[in-house]
């Protein structure tokens, strides 16, 4: 059976357990090859990509709902994910289900609450549902090569300048990076996230200054350059930056 | 007719204008006397204390709702508010329309999203609808001496976190204080949102090195010191500093 039929068969159930007019979009970045990239389903009847979302049960609070959902569309769990904006034109999914019944469920308006996470890829292991054909990690600068669905190109893009000025305030790399990473890793994440390359000597002052970050006594070996040092983070400094906040007033 | 009634009596109305389970709060934040408050209605039955907000028509984009809400509840207009939060506990109104019929349009589940504002109170001129004995200005620091609805607290003190986060990166001012002011009652505005005490010194060169303060060649006169400079924002250079954020990396 695919996703078409899925749908239609699953709709009358969908009005008896989901609130109407209300869903949750996940955008999860990772990191990967000095770039961003995306987790995103491919539906498996009209080949469009969508971000991973669904619906809220009636007796559900909203964030045990984006824990179900993550849990159904892509297999995950134990992702901390953070509201960062609501999508509620009403026409965002006017023309989407264009092709079916009119009291479907899928085609109401749907105001849609999006949600952000940075994660390492290799330590997720995403697995599509039974309405995609595949789920894959998108980098950012392919996605305008993909078909993506509705506003989901709106919603990346939302997510990504709120990722822009979190980063001001907040520390960010903890669940990017590898355990140890080298400066010059760290500063092609900030580099990915703020979309510009910054200056060498300043990046190196300025994050050392934040006081989370630990050298360690490792070099990277390997590298065609002399070995660079090798970092690791204050957990302690970190978690107490991310509760406090970077800001400099 | 009391609130209570014109509830019951516009309950069948609602349900066939409004989406169901999706409110929308705003939380508009002034500056007076060195303090933050936040305008709120009092409703005129229960004498509760409640965020101006509202629903959401059909066929109305959100952004159009927001605008309506603050027309039709304090009827202001023309205020500028960013999505803050999405507040989405399952029993976050449960007990509060204990004593109405279960049919009750308000009595649903309602998901409401957060929305805030800095205005100057001399700019606005609220005036309550007819659900509301009165509309006010509430100094922060009194906010526990009153009865306020449901989760409306914890909505302000979202709304507060997130001007926090947001002054490390974005110039604020410019709808909240006069025309002219001083380098120390900018100060104050910023120790408000805050919450602690800055140096001065250190602020004053912060806040000039943002390149968004015009100084004039005018004196605040009338007190006991030595009279101070006043300034004014650049509007071009804070219209910039808006867009493009204040990040340091």
């Amino acid at each position: 059976m695919d996703s078409k039929q899925l749908i239609i068969q699953q709709s009358e159930q969908n009005k008896s357990n989901y609130l109407p007019n209300i869903s949750v979009d996940a955008v999860i970045f990772g990191f990967d090859q000095n770039e961003l990239k995306v987790l995103l389903l491919k539906m498996n009847y009209n080949h469009l990509w969508f971000l991973p979302g669904g619906y809220v049960q009636f007796s559900e609070d909203l964030d045990d709902a984006l824990v179900r959902v993550l849990k159904e569309r892509v297999g995950i769990s134990g992702v901390y994910m953070e509201e960062f904006g609501v999508f509620g034109k009403k026409n965002r999914s006017e023309s989407f289900f264009d092709d079916f019944d009119e009291n479907l469920f899928h085609k109401q308006r749907f105001i849609t609450l999006g949600y952000y996470a940075l994660y390492n890829p290799l330590k997720l292991n995403p697995i599509p549902d039974e309405f995609s054909e595949t789920c894959e990690w998108i980098y950012l600068s392919q996605l305008s090569d993909i078909d993506l669905a509705m506003d989901h190109r709106e919603i990346i893009d939302k997510a990504l300048l709120t990722l822009r000025e979190k980063i001001a305030i907040k520390p960010i790399g903890y669940n990017l990076l590898p355990e140890k990473f080298t400066l010059m890793e760290l500063q092609k994440l900030y580099e990915a996230i703020l979309g510009k390359e910054l200056n060498r000597g300043n990046f190196y002052r300025k994050i050392k200054n934040l006081g989370i970050l630990k050298k360690l006594d490792e070099q990277r070996r390997g590298g065609a350059h002399k070995s660079p040092d090798l970092y690791s983070f204050d957990e302690e400094n970190y978690a107490k930056a991310l509760e406090n906040g970077l800001s400099s007033w």
